[in-house]
């Protein structure tokens, strides 16, 4: 299981906006093969940035499977118009579970 | 709940060691007040580069609590050596749970 983590920075002043576009963009997640997870935290020191949860079966069902459907598009057209600058992505996996709950499951 | 979040970089070849550090300090997260859970995660992307997520009941319980508590001190001892460049901290909250697990629980 791979988690892809994607910071966005968010214009000013629409922070409501850009979640409850996240919020109409969940069933494009949720219909995407190999997509097992997503979550939107809010950064604490920076108020307009957020940081995207989103849990894949592998890479390549991100980047090669989500990104050439149409659900791309329709998260696109939810989200794109509130983003300051174009969101940052990286994918991790778990390299040590030391205790609590988990990302990754 | 709040997570930290830690962007660390990791002086490239002693990731090993930077993760049996990790491992050795998770004791010293077990018995920090208000901490509840630890979780490390490696970039696909740049290998030497790990996210650490920390769960704990408050910033302050981080910030405060941990910061000023000894086992900073043995968290320090165990992976300030290989920190390629200061981390970059960061606190989040739960905006949105859109489907699947969560780190917040």
């Amino acid at each position: 299981m791979i988690l892809e983590i994607v910071t966005i920075s968010v214009k000013p002043g629409l922070e409501a906006e850009f979640e409850a576009g996240v919020a109409k963009a969940v069933p494009a997640f949720q219909t995407s093969k190999g997509c097992h997870g997503l979550e939107l935290q809010r950064s604490h020191e920076t108020p307009n940035r957020y940081f995207l949860f989103v849990r894949w079966e592998s890479v390549e069902a991100h980047t090669v499977d989500f990104r050439g459907s149409p659900q791309f598009q329709e998260w696109r057209s939810c989200v794109g118009a509130f983003f300051e600058s174009p969101p940052q992505v990286e994918h991790v996996a778990t390299a040590l579970h030391g205790f609590g709950g988990t990302i990754q499951s």
